[in-house]
């Protein structure tokens, strides 16, 4: 339920570059990955004969897939990795038919599917890493640059007492640094392997899974879980709620920014920004608007990823389908916060005193 | 933050109908009707003089301006009305330079985004009265057909006392009639016409402020309302709410067949449905936990559409856009789940023991 | 999971009055309600035979029944109904054996527990009505004192335009006014007998179901639904949809006037109102902040009402439990908000500049 | 927004024992071990001279105080802490005069309130992680008990292939252990010192802050963050999202204990539970459903503490009080559900086909 949305709102409230990084495109690349990697880690561990590591991995090259037509069969079976699946083995079966049917061997969708997410979060987790770090950085820039002017501090809505501009930025690098510190917290939980089977038994591959497990997670970059990952879904709602800490953070300073936009304040100069179709002489704080939408939007999902704890038996399709739903939309809208974040502080001129 | 998603997912929760209902594209004729239909009443009205509206009307085709051109000027802008009224602008004064005045006169961006959301929701209604009738129809039939099999009332989980399918059908007929029937009151209060102006007072028109938006609203087919709607955003977040309703009494639906089609319980049978990349043999309700899923989504959302009903002063930039991030994606997902239960209850072919 | 919470923080966010209304003694009154009115409709129609409904009657006397008790019991069967069905049964036997059989007949725990509810709302609603009404006379009486002070229209957190106090304050009327006219649909709606029996089939009453479900409900005040109400759960999330209109409404008009306060702007002369425990001078608009917490706590809670929408099969325990945790925390803060948009307005001085 | 609810639902999702240990008793124990403690470490730090620490610790007895009229005054004052330190400086004025200016010396409310919550908060961390590790234990019992009995493993609610009752238990280990080993993170998160004056800058304490954050921290077994915590909210975000993953961890054994007690499937026998108030018979399985309410439950708080992320400048009244009516009830729930979660596996008889 996302989009780059190159549409009439352009990228306000969206980001391309995170909406790549979580895309479909992205996914069906993760699921080859998966299924190539497996089936080398089949061969390498003897489960499978020599000669299937290639005979897959030829066929796992994503342009010989239409994701359009993969949809349509995903409509109707529930997820993309069924249609994917069928289409990979009957390559396979055209070109090495004894090969055909270690295809996905002892793998469940939501193996392929899971371990493929865990593949995008890697680039992602580093896409806002860089971002953050370079919040962080802008903001220590401000520090510098007018950390000494003084402003009221407001409490309640209130002037209360004097304090700088800087002790005010400082407030608000806490929340991106406590961002950037438990990233690798999230980072360890999510980029896990999921390899567990039908029904979480992992039971194709009899003794020999903990060296097929290790061998795939290490190819692919991921560690092994030490509890059986299916209808465990607390590593996703965590997830959420540091996605939205990072939207909540940045909202923090946006809210803050708009208010210290006020006409009778003045507390800071900004170039560029948002204009008005009725009166063209305004300026709007509108990437500071938007930063709080952004955080308030996140803040709502997070409770739909909470729900998903719910998860069902040994696998759940509905809250399955519903982390589906919500957390590329929860990345892309922490993108577009980043995104925003880093021009709003980009384009202040000034802080303190008009 | 929505899209017809014609991507691995295909449309297992997204719906093109509505998604096209409720596009960019739909928003952008609606604007332009807006614009379009403002020139002829003010030229009715007096306001303005003879020629504006041709002048303008001429200019309001879609086909004339560039969705993508427009949204990047919108991510700073804050809102496509603005690089719209100003592309607008410019072509009506390459033609009828004296008459460029007129276009968008006395309105504001969010008279015109409102009321072309306004024009949306006039398609997007009929969409859903069909849609949910359709539905009611289906129930209907399934009462004629299998009303009378015997299956154990359940309550809290627990086999009570036998009752028949057509009891429990019966029940999921009153969620969606009672959408059908409450749909009549979110349409009146949503389809109508926004023209306050800048700040809410149409300060721009003077005395004949009436007379322009009873013309303006009835060739719009809207009607006036009796309150400044800028900042009053209850008939939004009841939208949201009607949405949510929807969802959720198909959602029960897609939870009770669910339940149903356990193994040991078999007491309905579907044609058609999921499959499983591990289990070919395995038959999953995979219309039905998606109706679940999609319950659970708008429940979430419509928590959003309420916090924008703090909506600060006379126009808040940070709730507004909240609401655009957040109303696409219900529709969609209410599109979603009518069409979901057109299919689950139509391939319905037996019901009660197996 | 409510209280009146005559605690340290006294009645900042609850509601005294509300809190009775919605209490357990209330729901108590109630449910005994049901059972001597179900008593006399049942004698009434010939269902039982004559002194059934003066034996059972005489002992739904509240006072016979000790809450903590029931809730230990409650604990452990799930709600209050069934110890309560217990202990009057025994009373009843105890006194008129023959009649103990008539007790609660037909009816489910459901039935009573929803009914004293529909029961304890008829008051509640008359608060509300009451509340809002005097809020809306006090907007009116502030456009009469006030209405024609000039204050700069803010759009975007951006001086706009001029308006005027009057042109502010409409708009907070609008939403107080559209809490008042929605009043009566909810209400409607909600104050509906529900007489449905163990899996809503009453298949107890035979061909008299009718009957005893007019004659109940007149005695009740109540209205005979058309539709089984127990699995059918639109008019409990419509009613926190207006529980939450009505504190969004409020917190718009908190949100305004605490940014109306700021000592730069000093467009609003508040009584009264807060202190601060390191600076004595500080005058925080307490009321007005508090309007803001409590609309966005309601507008949060609401999602989980609808999440209850997915109510399996013909009871569920899951989701009506969670109804209970709900409702009440969310009247009660509803009426604080009344109390405190109540106390704001009334203590506003001075609107215009300072 | 809370209470231990000795009423008619007894402890169905309410418990005792963490609603007195997160009361307002406890949270005035906690101020008042704030300001003795705060006294102590100004005389150690020669901020303030000798005998400043007994005469305000001396005042420092929660039995001097009324809570119901703190409470009263907290109603204006917007918090506790304000009538409670005029209150205590009273007190000390009475006994020891040129003492009572050190009362609360450089902190604000927000010092004394959020520190005495992390006070709460240990004792609480403590309760949950005996609690999870006994419903830890409870489990291995089963896993133990009847581990290696055989049952479908189900996926999308259909029989998939057979796994063991043991396969089951240890995904819902997991979800338990996952609970208990993030426990330290949010605890270190959590118990911190919260002293940081009327704005955040501490300017009262001069070049001694340090020395006093580090005497008073220790007294009181917090940590002194490396940020001003005021309006830095992250950690209570993820406090709520651990509370709402226990909650979600329980709710999920309770989901599919509800789903293995269907009459049908009678994959587990439990002892005790629900009886109807219309069959007596029926053997409702209450703690299962009512785990699956307490999560959603929580899911949903879950949302409104990230909305509280957006603190505004250096303290947001509004953000706070949110705040305040969220935590206490997503503690007792988190109690509730720890509690059922007990009984539930305690009352288990049987796993595996009956």
């Amino acid at each position: 339920m996302t989009g780059s949305h190159a549409g009439l709102f352009g990228e306000l409230f969206v980001d391309r570059e995170m909406a790549d990084a979580i895309s479909d495109r992205a996914l069906l690349h993760g699921m080859l990955g998966f299924e190539a990697m497996l089936a080398r880690a089949l061969e390498a561990e003897s489960v499978a004969p020599q000669g299937t590591a290639d005979a897959i991995a030829g066929q796992c090259d994503p342009d010989f897939y239409d994701i359009a037509e993969l949809g349509r069969a995903a409509t109707l079976a529930g997820n993309p990795a069924i249609p994917l699946v069928k289409a990979l083995t009957a390559r396979v079966a055209a070109v090495a038919p004894e090969q055909a049917k270690w295809v996905h061997f002892g793998a469940t969708s939501q193996d392929v599917i899971d371990t493929a997410l865990a593949l995008k979060l890697k680039d992602i987790f580093y896409l806002f890493e860089a971002r953050l770090t370079g919040i962080a950085a802008l903001l220590e820039g401000l520090i510098e640059s007018f950390g000494s002017a003084e402003i009221p501090g407001r409490t309640r809505m209130q002037s209360a007492i004097p304090i700088t501009a800087g002790d005010r930025i400082r407030v608000w690098l806490a929340g991106v640094n406590q961002a950037l510190e438990t990233l690798e917290g999230v980072r360890n939980q999510n980029l896990i392997l999921s390899l567990a089977g039908a029904a979480g038994t992992a039971e194709k591959y009899g003794p020999k899974i903990g060296n097929v497990r290790a061998t795939l997670a290490q190819s692919l970059g991921l560690t092994v879980p030490g509890y059986v990952p299916h209808a465990a879904r607390g590593r996703i709602a965590d997830l959420g709620g540091w996605l939205s800490r990072v939207t909540g953070a940045l909202g923090k300073i946006g809210q803050d920014v708009a208010l210290m936009a006020q006409n009778e304040l003045g507390e800071i100069g900004l170039s560029g920004g948002g204009g008005s179709s009725a009166m063209p002489h305004k300026q709007n704080p509108v990437r500071a608007e938007v930063l709080v939408s952004l955080a308030r939007f996140n803040a709502t999902q997070v409770a739909a990823l909470h729900q998903s704890l719910i998860h069902e038996q040994e696998r759940s399709g509905a809250a399955w389908t519903l982390e589906w739903m919500l957390l590329p939309q929860m990345v892309i809208a922490a993108g577009a916060s980043t995104r925003l974040a880093a021009e709003l502080l980009g384009s202040v001129e000034r802080l303190g005193e008009g």
